[in-house]
């Protein structure tokens, strides 16, 4: 008898991150006070009670026990892409969208649908790192657009042109940026749209954080209203932090028709279709609780504020980027790990934060602070722990 | 500006096959009576009233809003593992499971698990059309193993034995089996589970439609209880057509621990968790519906039996194999395809079924019944509808 081999593609990704962290913070004993949860992007206030009730008339209904429309349920759909159209000024229809198990999703069937095992795919460096582990196990190769701390972790043209080498079929981005929180102006992305157009490679744009862009931002980006813009860009986005619904997996792709064709294929085989009910709920919810959502918007924005002040003279702690979701902070700690320091942070300080490393092996100095999953008053709570808090053996 | 391109290995795969069938269906004109679906395999009956309250309880509740785990609800793992302990006389703990959103999604983490880019993975022929797209769209290269109609279309070792070429990594079975319907017997499938473990590949198997055998059948095998079972076994599940609920999207992996972990990572890059809420309530229907799954089991039954008495002398058409959800049926149309046979069939007769060329070329001489999808009075009409039948222009 000879056991069977698994694939070394998967075998040499590192475990999932999250758990990981979250597990440190199972060690901390609770000294300074409830642990702070900075670690996954999760929104820190419950869905509105609406979004609860829709959710639970869907899921006990009949209408959404059988299997439904691959590409999702066709109001879902057309409010998405209504709701798209307004928030972009762009002529998106329903055709354009195709509905997914979150946004992690909606990233592998884009990448899937334009790379094989071999091909390049680009990413931003710091980079999401499920979009790092995905490519991989994929056997997609992967190149790096490095990001400056002086251009605010904004990808610059100069980076972008060099990263383009043969084999290149897509640049993956993510704004507002997960880990930095940078938010990429719309002129930069035009730029950088413009390198793919001219090259024919596709921008995949992660948005999974464009409804806590700062009030009056406007326009995300442009980009959805230029002519063909579908012959060149794939748009992502995640349902579970505006509507707080991460456990019900829910996302969506914008894309031009027959690449939304084409993602069925790979979702076809994936999973058949997204779950129902919840596509049911969130075609209610995406009109309905818009002033909600402008609401919370503020409210992350009050959140953003808060870390500010914190971190604002706070001995050798550097806060480098924040924007939206993120926080990305330089520790004070030269020689120590960013594994090691998020470590003792969560054991001694109780707070739950992603080491750099995990964004890319040069961050080794940053931490990823998910400053919307606390509100301020927490927040204001971090100053006190970090200004007391030390590396190594117990002084 | 340069339109970029899309993964060939995506645009070469046909769309998927069951909303083409269906459109069939909608130029039926309903003149001998409603269409009979028996396209897709979908429960013909609701579900419980109970499991439709604990969906509408669960997706209500703050409790599943978040995220959850990887490897899914810890109450769900532990009550399917205590379930595949019991019906296979087995030792299988919730480290064993890995949750998935359907029974699709555990077929490509399992791949993946195993296979990359360049490698075989075996598939029986006919085969179930999505496991050879996913593995196409994978860039896996695949093999087959023949199935004889004169052996009930159940593979034999010989031809197991023929396909195992270098560069194979597993071998993926369906039983009872999607398209014919056949129901591998224990011994055989020991003798197959026997050649894997001697060439040290994976036997996938796909047991989606287990609860469907015949009543007093017992453990659909015992391979489950075999010593070392874990080194080359991973088995699937979907509780999709068992609780009648594919639209919630339920399946999930048995398989060796370190397995189960390496299908984590997997997970976590395809949509990070499975939705929670139809866990929760899946986690109390397990034991607690477990009269009304055995009453389902004679209704389907019945539902063969109405079918065997229909295909009796029914001119040329011939029952070729028939179980669970399935019957696999020669028409009798020389020279005309399957896909011309079914298209007619769907617009003139008002029956869906599948072409048999979706389960391989050589299949034109069958179609698929999904004759679980109609109650015993409903598959009664099949005689008179296609006994009238003929193919080509009208007489």
């Amino acid at each position: 008898m000879t056991a069977a081999l698994l694939n070394p593609l998967v075998t040499r990704l590192s475990p999932p991150p999250i758990p990981a962290v979250q597990a440190w913070g199972k060690s901390y004993p609770g000294s300074l006070g409830p642990l702070i949860d900075l670690s996954q992007a999760v929104p820190g206030y419950p869905p509105h009670p609406d979004m609860l009730r829709w959710l639970g008339e869907a899921a006990a209904s009949l209408d959404y026990t059988n299997y439904g429309p691959i590409e999702g349920e066709t109001p879902l759909r057309e409010a998405y892409a209504a709701h798209v159209s307004q928030l972009y000024g762009a002529k998106i229809v329903g055709g354009n969208i195709h509905i997914t198990s979150g946004c992690n999703q909606a990233f592998i069937c884009a990448v899937m649908a334009v790379a094989a095992a071999g091909d390049t795919v680009l990413m931003s460096d710091p980079f999401y790192f499920n979009h790092e582990t995905t490519l991989s196990m994929l056997g997609i190769k992967t190149g790096f657009v490095t990001c400056e701390s002086a251009d605010g972790f904004v990808p610059n043209v100069e980076a972008v042109e060099r990263a383009l080498t043969p084999g290149v079929r897509a640049l993956a981005l993510v704004t507002p940026n997960n880990p930095t929180g940078a938010i990429y102006p719309p002129a930069q992305l035009k730029a950088i749209f413009d390198i793919c157009r001219k090259n024919g490679i596709w921008l995949i744009l992660d948005e999974t954080y464009r409804d806590f862009l700062p009030e009056g931002f406007g326009a995300p980006h442009g980009l959805l209203a230029e002519k063909n813009w579908q012959d060149n860009l794939i748009q992502l986005y995640s349902f579970s932090k505006s509507f707080c619904i991460p456990g019900h997996r829910l996302g969506a792709l914008t894309a031009a028709e027959n690449v939304v064709e084409e993602i069925a294929k790979i979702m076809d085989n994936l999973q058949i279709c997204a779950p129902r009910a919840v596509q049911g709920a969130v075609a209610r919810a995406l009109p309905a609780l818009a002033e909600w959502r402008a609401g919370n918007r503020l409210e992350i924005e009050a959140r953003a504020k808060a870390l500010r002040e914190v971190m604002t003279d706070l001995g050798d702690w550097r806060l480098e980027a924040v924007g939206a979701y993120f926080a990305f902070i330089r520790h004070p700690f030269e020689g120590h790990a960013s594994t090691e320091v998020a470590e003792f942070l969560a054991k001694r300080a109780g707070i739950l934060a992603i080491p750099g490393e995990y964004f890319g092996a040069q961050y080794t100095r940053f931490l990823r602070f998910a400053f919307a999953n606390a509100d301020a008053p927490t927040i204001r709570q971090l100053r006190g722990r970090m200004q007391d808090f030390h590396v190594g053996a117990d002084q």
